[in-house]
């Protein structure tokens, strides 16, 4: 009998999907996207869900509840700023253990609190249950005009491909967090897997000026969530890997754990920075962004034809063919 | 140290509605009601959000997975029903163990779908995950005429009090499920309890003809959501025991878990009936739309000033002050 573990989560998303087909007329994007986009009239009303488990997504060992609540937050920001949109209002649903202590909850309730505060996103409803793990549930409602939002399936062949700040950083950060052996741990590298920032700023701006044709939020990997446009936008690509931006941190840490400098950064999730793609002639106009919002945007990559694949040029030009995912819950 | 054990459910509702206090212009409702109401305009959206967690809201033994994917819908759609609106779309985040087989997954779908069908509600999103145990978060969104929505804090002093529907039924039909010693056992409050009918078109139909003044579904037990409202509405209210509706099956069963008749009718949770006040010049309107939908409606009591509290007058007029509340989760 198949199980889960023998389709992966892409494979039950494909057959939810086929299972739950749903028309309705201002339905403007449903499942596939992490979003759903509903037409409202004069603006679009944007969706997103996303569940935190403990002993899957977290351990309470690794993070204090404030950060784990910020991070609850970020985590659906990021995917409302993955479409160019604004968010405005969530609800959570959380199940926490009996004998928790009332301060962890105190505690969780200010980081969610925090986070929503720096985005002006206000709490409006929710659910409480008992529950052996600590379960955060959050559905984040966000808006945006319907001509701005940005998909994944708008990259076109000859498209520049980008990303924003540097990446692996997360997964390090997490390795090293897990990791028994290591004496003294870099603080940078923890905190940006504990206190992801959600790119609402840089998603709003290349939404509103029109300056890309498809974006999304690194949650899973670089190669995983590339993927997600080439499949949507149905075009292949090449990643130049000496250009994927690393830390200078990244780069002293990482060779405790892989003898590829750009493994982890590749493959490794929740940066929660923006991948996007963008006709050459906005090079200009991306630079010049970049530099109005200080935060880096990089030059990783070119949309190729469906057919050439999705490939990885090393130094000196070799091709790798990217057949492999990012991370997969069920497998 | 504190606990979650130490306040209780409410206790915790009432300490988050203090940490997040959110305001902004568009928001009608929020904490406190089951579902947050934002103005859009020429409409108001509501949106809702339950969990159902694996040992704590259902047991996999008791039901099979379509009967869960139903009930999982329902008890949102019951949440839209109680202000009087029109459920349109919802997202499921939903956590599976990885051994689990395809086919339940499949078959939850399957029910999930069956219950949106019922009510043309549209999966538009979600989001999966591995988990040890089953959990399935349903945000449900829907939408309403603000001036027709019903909400808690609107029942005035003198108003009748209603239930449609019969009550105890499901509560009754879980112990029977979970009884070990039964051979036989009644598939009528079994099916109460594992597949609820939301009352959208009562709801509905109290909310556009102006029937009511405030509404609650059955959610927790009659006693516990009928305190909701009085806290709500800042008044008191009288019961009247021998008033409330049970079916015939409740009467011959309830026998065998308690003395007392109405007992688990009062306090027994998960009837998702409602539960409305309206002024008593509606009487007569509101027996015509019980035939009219061919559903039963029931005055069960009337609404008094809030320094005469809360109490149930039994049969020949004795009254019992109501100071216990229904189920909590955390104690």
């Amino acid at each position: 009998m198949k199980s889960l573990k023998d389709i992966g989560e892409l494979g039950l998303i494909t057959k939810i999907r086929n299972w739950m087909a749903t028309s309705c007329p201002e339905l403007i994007r449903s499942i596939g996207d992490d979003v759903a986009v509903l037409d409202m009239g004069n603006k679009a009303l944007l969706i997103t869900t996303d569940i935190l488990i403990e002993g899957i997504h977290f351990e309470k060992s690794w993070s204090n509840p404030f950060q784990l609540g910020r991070k609850a937050v970020a985590v659906n920001l990021s995917d409302i700023a993955a479409m160019g949109g604004r968010p405005r209002y969530f609800l959570i649903s959380i199940g926490l253990p009996k004998h928790l202590p009332l301060s962890f909850v105190s505690l969780l309730y200010r980081g969610l609190k925090e986070e929503a505060r720096r985005s002006q996103v206000g709490l409006i409803g929710g659910d409480t249950s008992l529950s052996q793990k600590i379960i955060i549930n959050i559905c984040l409602i966000g808006e945006g005009k319907k001509g701005d939002l940005l998909f994944r399936d708008g990259a076109k062949v000859g498209d520049d491909i980008y990303v924003s700040g540097t990446l692996g950083d997360s997964a390090l950060g997490l390795m090293i967090l897990q990791d028994g052996n290591l004496q003294r741990k870099p603080k940078g590298l923890i905190k940006k897997h504990l206190f992801p920032t959600p790119r609402i700023e840089l998603g709003q701006a290349l939404a509103t000026k029109h300056l890309a044709s498809a974006m999304i939020d690194l949650s899973d990997g670089l190669l995983s969530d590339a993927r997600h446009i080439l499949e949507e936008s149905r075009v292949g690509a090449q990643i130049w890997e000496e250009s994927i931006p690393i830390s200078r941190l990244y780069r002293k840490w990482v060779r405790i754990y892989s003898k590829e400098t750009y493994q982890i950064a590749m493959s490794g999730g929740e940066d929660y920075e923006l991948l996007f793609t963008a006709p050459p002639n906005k090079r200009r106009r991306i630079i010049s962004l970049a530099r109005s919002i200080d935060h880096p945007i990089t030059l990783v990559g070119q949309i190729l034809p469906q057919k050439e694949g999705f490939h990885l040029v090393k130094k000196g030009g070799k091709k790798i063919p990217l057949n492999r995912l990012g991370y997969d819950h069920f497998k």
